[in-house]
């Protein structure tokens, strides 16, 4: 049995206590928080202990999976914790995953054990077929496109507006321009010509719906390289058709071989997901198993995806892989 | 440089010549036949040996690529091989792969060489992919689809029938079962309902197309079990419109996540090939590169795609690749 605690109790906190439940070699001993243990109640009745006391438990914890946020708790707490437990997360700030890697290896080396940094679809999934596809066929290129899906970030930057009492950010991919990618056509695509956004926004009573959309429109980063439509909606609408957290999109690579690099190949692998942290969080317990078997095999350090033997992700034996799988 | 030997020069030889001319850290060394070396011109020049005197070469070579088939050439070289150099093969008779693994791990152990077999698209990308999916949506159910493409084996049988010249026979995904699959429907497909068989025939002047036909259909593992159209054409008709190898195909996976399995996934892998050969060798050349990383770093034995990781198949450093795919 893998032991596992949860540290963090939102959405991915509780995909992950979900995604616990279905595996059967897995069992949750307990979630960690910030929050005072008694004012939360998990979906499983599983126990709660503060944060503050996690060493109390590094005795009963196999692995611990940190369900915090990119942006200011997984660059503090991934390395931290990766001293003293096996640690899996799911830091997706792209730009910033060197220096998180530099900083989890040296801890986790520190401690002897194993952290898994960046797991999930992108990166995690994405990232691994974008490798496997460069590696098989290097006279190529490769395109993501994202969606359609919830883009929280962008949903709370809506909601940073004044006026605006919630929002919710669809990411679309342009469909002419994945179909020229899946023709092997290899494009050179703008931002603009890759995803369009949709925009439904629950305004105050009263508020300016027009300099409300302008404000969503042109926000540098977020929305001006763009075409973004803005729909007003009631409150009861957007509880009513909005409410879940669908996400999805597909990573394509075509590349020529042949001495004349006469012929053409498509690889293509998509994802589409009801549930963005559900799953999520099933691949963060996938590589949670890969670091307890990693460390018992005596290995250290900081890993991603791309050092994790895909076997090791599997309860399964090599002999049965090899007889049903392969 | 990674100094490369293949054995066997037919269209996966051809194309694994082709594949290493793409990759700027591969060299072909030569070429090892069983045919009088005077008799085979390579694609590039490169150098044509009898496979006979192969360990002469043992100092030059780094891995070899074996090139045979799977039904009497593979059983037979790998574990020969496998004793004196780094090996790669592309074994794919799924049921024999435990076997074929035992006997060249044991004669790989013995000269201390990595051994990687079963490589390609399936077995080798696709059984990644459904080990992937398999680990991530543990509650599911996956569904490989082959096609529209050319099944070497089957348009083989097609012409040891008495009164055929030539034969092509394309396997094609019934697309009504596939959408099934899409919609996580999770359908129990028969044989039949999976794909449907097309064969084009060139028969002798005056035989009997009826006899043939029937002979065809009626096929037990080939054809029977299948829905099977027949068409005779020319042989300007088989030269001008069926005279490559394309292939390809996907795997699906649909699995469900939450506490009541409310939330459905949808994992699709699909490959559109213009080349069946020429996408295997340039698989199995990644896998070379890999079984010259782990040989230097000490592993030995057998290994399938299962045990490798991705980043042993890129030529890129863990920092380049931490950097620019994940």
């Amino acid at each position: 049995m893998i032991r596992i605690g949860i540290v963090g109790y939102g959405n991915l906190g509780r995909g992950t206590e979900s995604a616990i439940l279905q595996n059967p070699d897995t069992e949750l001993y307990g979630v960690f928080s910030r929050r005072d243990p008694a004012t939360v109640k998990t979906l499983s009745g599983a126990k709660v202990y503060h944060l503050d006391n996690i060493l109390e438990h590094k005795e009963n914890i196999d692995v611990l999976i940190i369900c915090g946020g990119s942006a200011t708790d997984l660059p503090v707490q991934t390395p931290a914790l990766a001293e003293h437990f096996n640690v899996v997360d799911s830091f997706d700030t792209h730009a910033k995953i060197p220096e998180h890697f530099e900083k989890v290896d040296a801890q986790a080396k520190k401690g002897y054990n194993i952290a898994v940094i960046s797991t999930g679809w992108d990166p995690g999934m994405f990232s691994l077929n974008r490798l496997y596809a460069e590696a098989v066929l290097p006279d190529g290129k490769d395109y993501t496109f994202w969606g359609k899906g919830v883009s929280q970030g962008h949903s709370d930057a809506i909601r940073r507006i004044e006026g605006v009492i919630d929002a919710r950010q669809y990411t679309i991919p342009v469909e002419s321009a994945v179909e020229k990618v899946r023709k092997g056509e290899n494009p050179d695509l703008t931002t603009r010509e890759k995803h369009t956004r949709l925009c439904f926004v629950v305004a105050q009573d009263g508020a300016d719906l027009e300099r409300i959309e302008k404000e969503i429109v042109t926000m540098p980063n977020y929305f001006a390289d763009y075409d973004t439509t803005v729909n007003f909606i009631s409150a009861e609408e957007m509880k009513r058709d909005h409410s879940g957290i669908p996400h999805g999109g597909m990573v394509i690579r075509s590349g020529k071989t042949g001495l004349n690099k006469e012929n053409t190949h498509i690889i293509e692998y998509s994802l589409k997901l009801d549930s963005n942290p559900e799953f999520t969080s099933s691949v963060i317990l996938a590589y949670a198993r890969a670091a307890v078997r990693m460390k018992k095999e005596g290995m250290t350090g900081c890993k991603t995806v791309f050092d994790i033997p895909p076997a090791y992700l599997s309860p399964k034996s090599g002999e049965e892989l090899r007889k049903n799988l392969l």
